[in-house]
């Protein structure tokens, strides 16, 4: 079993896990919570997105924790915009790696900005070509690549084009999005296939995956298998999606490190110090998340205690 | 990707899934649920264990169980052995298909048999080949082969030796078992290659898998990329095992149905009616199972609904 020997995991529970959540988090806690991921080694962090604040009143505090960050290096900065006035904060407020991304799914992208995906691929090639004329490395994201909630199944031509115009574009990355949690593993590695023949070959490519049915980590199997090196997870497997029914979280970034760890895959993240954040996480939220490997430290931690 | 076209499902949900339950099934409950099963198209169930009673109560009416149940062409009603004794009350029950195992580990053996490895590989030696003589179909099986709660690693050369061992009494299949849920989708694909090349070529190759870590479906498609093409699974995905700490319930048998029909590997099995299965189960045990696709299809039918 072929698999790449390292990967780098993009952590987003503080944007896709946190923006369904009723608890809004203060910058302070914010800024901990990355604190502590840092500590345990994730190299790129989702901090949020610059969306409009009645739109999704958890991220209103973005700009205020990217002015309060420190700057380390070797460790990525990351937030999600949808159109320029996302952008122009964004850039106001320093931020050097994005993320945009249209849906490959009509009736997703009608519900999700209102507008057909053509009018959506037109709508961000203007922010993207910007940021990257301000030096902004952009990652174009394409959603519903592997099933829509709502229509099921999206053709995978669709998706091809989708990211061939992102890679004309130049965007240096092109992430690959299960947003409703539908993709099995064959289609995953068929999807990662095709859509690498499309791209320039300096193009990476990543996968954003969710646990609906129970295969986020054999869908991210799949992916090691294709050659995909970027993975996005949040810890606790913390979140979903407010307009896809029934979807569930993200894989668990715990759980995808101790699974890439077991399996020789470098992530240079230490899954015991995610386990005690999504403890953490858990008690903020007042709930059990899905996430498995938390409580695999918990209850070995009692059996060593007692 | 290259994967089995078609695979024999085991549900063990009745023993594996049960033997840990306080509630105890009547006899007519478990042939309710046994036709249940039967009508959502499974083809081999593990009706229960011929165990001491005292040792495993919600197992004691196994026999009875077997007594009432219809025949049906094309289904095979399995159960779990340990000894010479329970052979015996299986044969007197007329069972055909048969498992019986021992641990790859010792401190597990110790714990589960009270005897090392090679004293439980010298004491199922002789049930196998009377079992064989009677015209059983018997299946070894190889429990912590893929880690253990208590020892963590187990050497691949001793789980092949105890295949080999299997193989030459004549066993027709053997089973590999992830008791602890402890196994690495690499580990499975190397394991079931170096196995296979351990036994008879008319030994069948089967893989029980358990989701502690959130690896179960990862698990089983590294399975179906090495050939295999039985797997053991559990409705709702209820079990897990009494002997070892924090292991959670086998893979959920609708969860694998539903992903191996999504990648076209034929089950035979209807995976919205195992759903269906699966939150009676719950109704009964009065608590939340941890597969997935029952619960999804809950969600999509309510949305359906409303």
């Amino acid at each position: 079993m072929k698999l790449v020997s390292e990967v780098l995991i993009e952590d987003e529970a503080l944007r896709d896990g946190l923006q369904n959540e009723q608890r809004e988090f203060t910058v302070a806690e914010k800024l901990r919570f990355i604190d502590a991921l840092v500590e345990a080694g994730l190299r790129r962090i989702q901090v949020g997105s610059f969306v409009h604040p009645t739109r999704v009143p958890q991220m209103a505090n973005t700009d205020e924790v990217f002015a309060a960050l420190p700057t380390r290096p070797g460790v990525t900065y990351t937030a999600l915009i949808l159109n320029r006035a996302g952008l122009e904060r964004a850039l106001a407020a320093h931020v050097k790696h994005l993320s945009i991304s249209v849906s490959a799914s009509e009736t997703h992208s009608r519900k999700n900005v209102n507008r057909s995906v053509a009018e959506a691929i037109e709508g961000v090639k203007p922010v993207i070509s910007q940021a990257l004329a301000n030096g902004v490395v952009v990652r174009g994201g394409i959603q519903s690549a592997l099933g829509c909630g709502y229509e099921g199944a999206v053709p995978l031509a669709r998706v091809c084009d989708i990211a061939a115009i992102y890679s004309d574009l130049g965007v240096q990355e092109i992430n690959i999005a299960d947003t409703a949690g539908l993709g099995n593993p064959k289609q995953v590695f068929e999807t990662m296939k095709a859509v690498s023949a499309r791209v320039r070959p300096d193009v990476a490519l990543s996968l954003h995956l969710h646990d609906t049915r129970g295969l986020g980590l054999a869908n991210l199997l799949a992916g090691l298998q294709a050659g995909v090196t970027i993975y996005d997870a949040a810890v606790g497997g913390v979140g979903g999606c407010p307009f896809i029914p029934s979807a569930t979280g993200n894989i668990a970034t715990e759980d995808a490190v101790f699974a890439l760890e077991e399996m020789g895959v470098k992530t240079g993240v230490d899954w015991r110090k995610l386990s005690a954040v999504a403890l953490e996480l858990e008690g903020a939220l007042g709930r059990k998340l899905p996430g498995r490997m938390a409580h695999v430290a918990q209850s070995l931690d009692r059996r060593r205690g007692g």
